[in-house]
């Protein structure tokens, strides 16, 4: 890879999420070489991928080019990259662009879908984790009510308007609310011939609580409002397979469902050359001290969703979530200047901001470490927070008017098929 | 197809673009049922696909839902379907998902590139009629500026940013102006590393004018506009063959290019049962008499690009855009409904409203039938009247919006690659 020869060290960042850019830019008009290696151009606000899936927002509004993110900063360079392998004797990563030396390397590769190794699963069901997968559930949700108008076969056309999104993690939960306003909203006008009463929603989750990880009141209300809305919330019931046609699970009960979506379980993106035994946890996230240092190797660090810290205070990991990832990045940026000027790094403490999830129109939960509030105001706050995280002023403005829009008319425009998911409309 | 019975007579609408949406409103509301068949579920507002793929607009914002355009009118079907064929004796056309009777047709089917039967141009270079290949196009001058920084072959890397569009109609001329507006203002800044000077847009006609549909002011114009923004104009050169590396012309002209635009000819997208030679034009268009009634078949019409009106006043027909197409599905509407009533049928009469081209920012041509004029004032009136044709509210703000952003932040922030042209980026 010919990145220039520089006298400063060089700093390769791999991956462009939360992240990535907070550490980018902390880095970014310092004495290294910062280099950056994504396999997108962009940067994806992953929060808002569900409003992609469901035509609220359209993909561009919440993607962002990475150059342009960091497009005044001297010393920066950008390679559109896969990396397959870190080479942690020669200090080199290997990608399919080729390789290149670093004297830091932070990993900050994210997370992927975690299937707990069930084949069916995976072959047969969407995940929602990149732009282009949340584009294929679109496709696949709209492909599929136009193709239950064409089948006089009941149970067919049954399974065409069913939903299965298996886990109620706060994308679970979101997606489904968003599913409910759209058969609520929208089917009846869009589909006047069609029966919009038999689309079902159904959200699986495994444990005896949705959005576990938030308070008990969040739970509870997301779960009347997900009632209110018509979801069918199924809880201690676990997916065992999805063989295109039927969910089964843990008990009787089973699914015909064209549409399953699998927000399940997520693991780190750890990679070659750091994913053995001794580096990543059994959920694949790498190992790393109170600094983000991968154990055993000093130039190494990892941030973000693909590190889990294992410290006193907490000895299962951060939450795979944003903030997490921009204070590690940000920290880390501090903490590398520190290290070339042989000061002593300060150990990362999380700040917990607190967690929300929005589950329809004026229905939002949200838990502050001190206040913990749900509904009308709960809504707005979900929607300032996402605003002011999203990167550009651009994406704002879209998004502001596309939400706008959407709670004035009860729509959502983007319900278009740009790629069909299905290679053919079957006759 | 299942489409319910009605005791009103069926037309078949074939083609949701600009002549079908307007027959379709027409007819929206009368005794009459309206089945529209498309393969995609939107309507394109194809004369800004070259924003798309140039980054400055989002796909979704220049496409409506089909659905929602006629979602309050009763009798009144949509159908995502694929024609392959019209049976004229039996009066029904068939489809990738079933057959359909019809007691009027409707062909409205547009038209789609011509490449006069080059395979090696139709084989290696890009075309711009679709969302989809729109995006395609943006997907590939992303990757080949990101493929340039890789190669320390300085023809490659020239052939990577070498463009070529064949073809000054306004396609042609808009795709190049800005292409050029982002040579200027976006290459320098996102590719630093990059000597953005070896960017080449060249725009090759085979006539002596481009344009050539507009007057000779807003020809030379244009072309002085193009030169200004740094476009190579090539004059009375026709392009012979492209095999995916180099483009040969009838001269000794060649050039080496990774990005090809074939924007010099479209056809008709005639369909089978009505494309014998006795019905349709050298073009592929459908010819129709003066009530867009196809030739010896009086329950079928055809309207917009695939249909070719061969009066005394435009011997060789209208010109294929959005004017002729929405002129002539709105009188179809009012001829049909007469046509049922046994009242005589009103000839159609062009009424041109002018035509425009833009160049880039400040930089317009319009020829209207009064009054001819470029520049600022001509750049606005093009903005107005293209946000005015726009379908749908949302979509007219989030043009908007993205339109006054990227005027005043010389900016183009869709440059987002979200499924890559090529297969993998090459080592």
């Amino acid at each position: 890879m010919n990145i220039p020869k520089s006298s400063f060290p060089r700093v390769i960042i791999i991956g462009g999420g939360f992240a990535g850019i907070a550490l980018a830019k902390k880095l970014s008009k310092q004495e290294v070489q910062v280099v950056l290696l994504d396999k997108h151009n962009y940067h994806t606000f992953q929060p808002l991928l569900y409003q992609v899936s469901t035509g609220g927002l359209e993909p561009d509004s919440i993607a962002y080019p990475i150059r342009k993110v960091l497009q005044d900063f001297p010393n920066f360079f950008f390679r559109l990259a896969n990396v397959s392998e870190i080479n942690t004797d020669n200090n080199h990563v290997i990608t399919n662009i080729g390789e290149l030396k670093y004297d830091y390397l932070v990993v900050a590769s994210g997370s992927k879908t975690n299937y707990f190794g069930n084949k069916s699963i995976k072959e047969n069901s969407m995940e929602m984790k990149t732009i282009p997968q949340s584009l294929n559930l679109r496709s696949l949700i709209l492909e599929n009510f136009e193709e239950a108008l064409l089948t006089s076969d009941l149970n067919e056309r049954n399974a065409l308007m069913n939903f299965v999104i298996v886990g109620a993690g706060p994308t679970g939960v979101e997606l489904a609310g968003a599913l409910a306003e759209i058969k609520k909203g929208i089917l009846p006008k869009d589909y006047p011939d069609l029966d919009t009463r038999l689309a079902q929603i159904n959200l699986i989750q495994s444990g005896d609580k949705i959005l576990k990880a938030m308070s008990t009141k969040a739970s509870k209300k997301a779960e009347d409002f997900l009632e209110d809305l018509g979801v069918h919330v199924w809880k201690n019931i676990r997916v065992t397979g999805y063989d295109g046609k039927t969910v089964t699970t843990n008990s009787d009960l089973t699914f015909d469902a064209a549409t399953v979506v699998w927000a399940a379980g997520v693991k780190g993106a750890a990679i070659k050359g750091i994913d053995a035994e001794q580096f990543v946890t059994r959920g694949n996230r790498i190992i790393v001290n109170e600094f983000n240092q991968v154990k055993g190797l000093d130039n190494i660090f990892a941030i973000g969703d693909v590190a889990q810290m294992e410290t006193e205070a907490v000895p299962s990991g951060h939450p795979m979530m944003a903030q997490p990832a921009i204070q590690q990045g940000k920290l880390l940026g501090e903490n590398l200047l520190k290290l070339l000027e042989n000061k002593p790094m300060k150990p990362f403490v999380y700040n917990d901001k607190g967690s929300m999830a929005t589950i329809g129109r004026n229905k939002a939960v949200v838990d502050l470490p001190k206040f913990k509030f749900q509904g009308v105001f709960a809504w707005f706050v979900w929607m300032f927070v996402h605003l002011f995280f999203l990167i550009g002023f651009r994406n704002r403005m879209v998004v502001f008017i596309n939400w706008v829009y959407n709670y004035i008319r009860f729509d959502r425009e983007a319900r278009l098929i740009i790629r069909p998911y299905k290679k053919e409309l079957k006759s």
